[in-house]
């Protein structure tokens, strides 16, 4: 939140109790920016959402979009500073990236198919309208991306691809089928076509381990 | 439009001057929403867009939503049918997907980048808002994963993919890959990502070459 001065305008002087309400502000415009977009939510929702007063919003943000950037900047760091930074930091080869795809389909399972990915459908909605919101949406999908190809670099590092391998384009393409794939499951409200774009590009990663690789996995 | 009686109510009567009227409010509204989005497209700005009365509109749409669906609708028929379908049908082989990669990357260089894919940054916007625009959305991306795949099973059965290549799966992982390929693109206002993507997804269709096809395509 440190570029955007709407956001910031209390933040010298906040309690502890502030920083909470200021949080529980922004967590609830994130979960009904999921549900229902950024236009079909109003200040108001967010007041009713989050049980504080119209002031208290305003002493927070601006307006609404002060606390919609606000909203960007918690979704990059909940989806990839705290979910996807983490598991793919800790994956040591194939079968962890197996893991990882199993987590990403089971939690739009879990949701239903409804939202799509919480940052990249901010991203699609707010693209045209604000840019520096569009700007802070790239700077997340930058650390996401970064994130899978610091696991594929890690992979190639210790010899599990053949040197030809690419592992920055690999991450690009696997973080593109990542959102592909989860934009087409909330349209279709069926995993399938995420389980499917994240199965191939596991299955080309996996293709890429040099022929002692594959004999090491089979044991 | 078939399916939406809000667009439908006029349609028994038209005229030649009528149907091309309803067209123009149509086209002119996919285009201010591929520029600002739904929620940011008033009726009043496809009417002047349009070079049309807002009793002209009324009659040919019930309401907002109406013309929405009628947009969906246009932009699966123009983005799929007149292009995608013909284009897909008249691949022979990994140099024609790779013309058609080039062809995709081309429009969005044109456009710089903004809007991202017609259909898909609709689907995104409206998915949690109109059922009905996110079931006719659903149908225009199975008709595209359908012209991949009739691609894909094209190739299969000229022997060009080796027997175990499954046309089905690398289809809908073609489509995620550029959807998400798009939607990067349009975020960080570059195709880098959507170029990246469809590479990484043709090169794998060119390693699913068997070998005297790989030695054929060589020389």
């Amino acid at each position: 939140m440190a570029s955007d001065p709407g956001a910031r305008r209390a933040e010298g002087r906040l309690t502890r109790k502030g920083v909470q309400t200021q949080q529980r502000i922004v967590a609830a415009a994130a979960d009904l920016i999921l549900q229902q977009g950024v236009a079909g939510t109003t200040l108001d929702d967010v007041r009713a959402e989050a049980g504080v007063s119209s002031s208290q919003i305003y002493h927070y943000f601006a307006d609404k979009e002060a606390l919609v950037r606000a909203v960007v900047d918690y979704r990059a760091q909940t989806v990839v500073g705290e979910i996807h930074e983490p598991m793919l930091a800790a994956i040591e080869g194939i079968d962890g990236l197996r893991a990882w795809r199993d987590k990403i389909v089971s939690i739009q399972d879990d949701a239903g198919c409804q939202g799509g990915c919480p940052l990249g459908s901010l991203g699609s909605e707010l693209a045209e309208l604000d840019h520096v919101a569009r700007h802070n949406v790239a700077a997340g999908c930058s650390r996401w991306e970064a994130a899978i190809r610091a696991c594929l670099q890690g992979m190639h590092d210790r010899g599990q691809l053949v040197p030809a391998a690419d592992p920055a384009q690999l991450a690009t393409a696997m973080l593109a089928a990542l959102q592909g794939g989860l934009l087409l499951a909330q349209i279709e409200r069926n995993t399938r076509p995420l389980a499917a774009a994240l199965d191939v590009m596991i299955s080309l990663t996996a293709s890429l381990a040099p022929p002692a690789q594959s004999d090491d996995s089979a044991r």
